[in-house]
């Protein structure tokens, strides 16, 4: 079998797939061995795999791997890629890559050396999508530039380089003197702990700072641009992403900073006319009354505390200056043109 | 000695000062016995005791409790007053208590008397003006409204019913049925530890929410008006306020949410003329790579990252609704109008 390598999951030759636990990062680097499409379930809801490109091809991969080894009927087949499809409800890559296994399944009546290849297909072109992004992206940053993240979107995040995060580290190893802030992306603290993580891997100079200090950054004209990802795209460019994107969005706006999301072409669901039609995940109440990782578990405020704590938020298209897709850049003002954002692509 | 007893300060009758250690709570109720102002530095630059108003009141009966027992000469008076001043940077109600029994100081020789009786009217102005504020700001307040407040502005930031939250639990005891989002204010998460207490003691149904997740409950019309508290108020309606105000305050004029400041007189720095004179606090490093208090210990983030660390942010007039100072709502057409908020107020 063909040997893959990312930051965040490996394939060996004799088809051991293994998933970086990102939930015990930066502390610890523990490799999980995937038993089989349940495992990876629990994996993804756990959020031990994490990002919307790279949870869609973790379930492919888990789904192929265990259709080699146990040869199943189409009706089981898809009874399993259902299940994968339901671990999480936001992340539309997900959905797209399974869609892509069972259009394979029911064409070649579950021929599961053609269901592996089509696995294999959807890695690759993560890992090429990710160099488009990182390279077209990456000219919208001058040498100079101060930049601000959210959430992580990197290797971490896809089997490439990433999305906003490839287009950061492309535009520092052009040689472009750079800083990052970082937010840290409460709860669940993905900035905090990966993409610092991240970012002290790859050389580049950042600052780590609480969600609601973006805004005074801006104020004193300290952030040039932002870059961030998505977890689904609606066909009128409104996309959701980690919740905190959407307070991003506005701050941008009002001080007339550059905005954009950065998100390969499988994070689009064609099937979804605007922001409105996309599900949030809400998420467990002990996730904001405290924080829990490998790092430790603490909560600070009253156990029976009620609770909001949605993952996603939704950004309408209009404050978006640009949408960094595969190899293009598309405005809002691109999409509304076209009619939408499939024919702005065409 | 007179009596006093604050859900945060009391003062006994033989002329003991205590203080309701905040970094204990919610879990534990552990009152601190003030030994002199040295102490009293130390508790306040931990935390311990926090909320602009409160220090003040804390401040200057430390300064003359200690008086009393030491009958100092003006000098080491005025030295030991201005080592309170300095312990913490951006809060003016500990800068205009010290001065007040600076003045009484030079004005008596010393009269440690005097300067007891001066600190004693600090403390019970602070409980009227609060009952003043509650008042006056409930009335902005609707049945059926869903508020939002950031850090804590209640009987731990005062000595009296609190600022903001004051006004807020004032409408609940009004019978108007009301729901408070409170967010946890990173990095120190006086709301998710203090706000939500004072609010479960008070009875009032409220909902803990992180930072970053209060612009998409505006997008979906779920905050009706925001009041929060002032760290320090300038001349031209700028003021400073717990890191994470400006944020806010940009979110409601997008959304066209009032927006409320709630302070009592003695926040406004007279010699201040606008927001870019107003000191900001950076604190450590550590407060944002993890968390600490009574609750535990975590750091999720590498041990050297690079961290920025504003105590406060600086939220320009505009952006006001208006000002609840006192027995009075100011808004920022009036302070344009009569030149400055000293007239205004007038």
């Amino acid at each position: 079998m063909k040997n893959l390598n990312s930051i965040s999951l490996k394939l060996s030759e004799s088809g051991e797939l293994l998933i970086l636990d990102q939930q015990m990062l930066p502390d610890q680097e523990n490799w999980i061995l995937v038993r089989d499409p349940d495992h990876m379930i629990e994996i993804i809801q756990q959020l031990k795999v994490r990002g919307a490109p790279l949870i869609g091809v973790a379930a492919a991969l888990s789904l192929a791997l265990w259709s080699q080894k146990n040869q199943p009927q189409l009706g089981q087949f898809l009874q399993v890629s259902m299940s994968l499809r339901q671990s999480r409800p936001t992340a539309v890559n997900l959905m797209n890559a399974l869609d892509r296994l069972n259009q394979v399944a029911e064409a070649t009546k579950v021929s599961t050396d053609s269901i592996l290849n089509c696995a294999l297909e959807i890695y690759q072109e993560d890992v090429d999508l990710c160099l488009q992004m990182a390279q077209v992206g990456s000219e919208l940053i001058q040498d100079g530039d101060s930049l601000l993240t959210h959430c992580n979107t990197g290797g971490l995040a896809t089997v490439g380089v990433g999305t906003a995060l490839g287009v950061i580290t492309q535009a520092h190893s052009q040689g472009k003197k750079i800083h990052v802030y970082v937010d840290e992306t409460r709860p669940l603290l993905q900035g905090g702990r990966l993409t610092t993580w991240e970012l002290k891997k790859a050389g580049v100079p950042y600052t780590l700072i609480c969600d609601n200090m973006a805004a005074s950054l801006m104020a004193q004209n300290r952030v040039n641009r932002v870059f961030l990802g998505a977890d689904r795209i609606a066909l009128n460019g409104d996309f959701a992403n980690k919740i905190g994107t959407y307070n991003l969005a506005v701050l941008c706006h009002h001080h007339k900073i550059p905005f954009y999301t950065v998100a390969p072409s499988t994070t689009i669901d064609f099937n979804c006319p605007d922001g409105a039609s996309i599900p949030v995940e809400q998420r467990q109440a002990d996730e904001v009354r405290g924080v829990a990782g490998s790092f430790g578990q603490v909560r600070w405020s009253p156990v029976d505390s009620q609770v909001h704590n949605p993952a996603f938020d939704v950004t309408p298209a209009h404050l978006l200056s640009g949408l960094v897709i595969d190899n293009k850049i598309i405005t809002p003002k691109q999409i509304q043109e076209h009619g939408n954002l499939k024919q702005a692509l065409l």
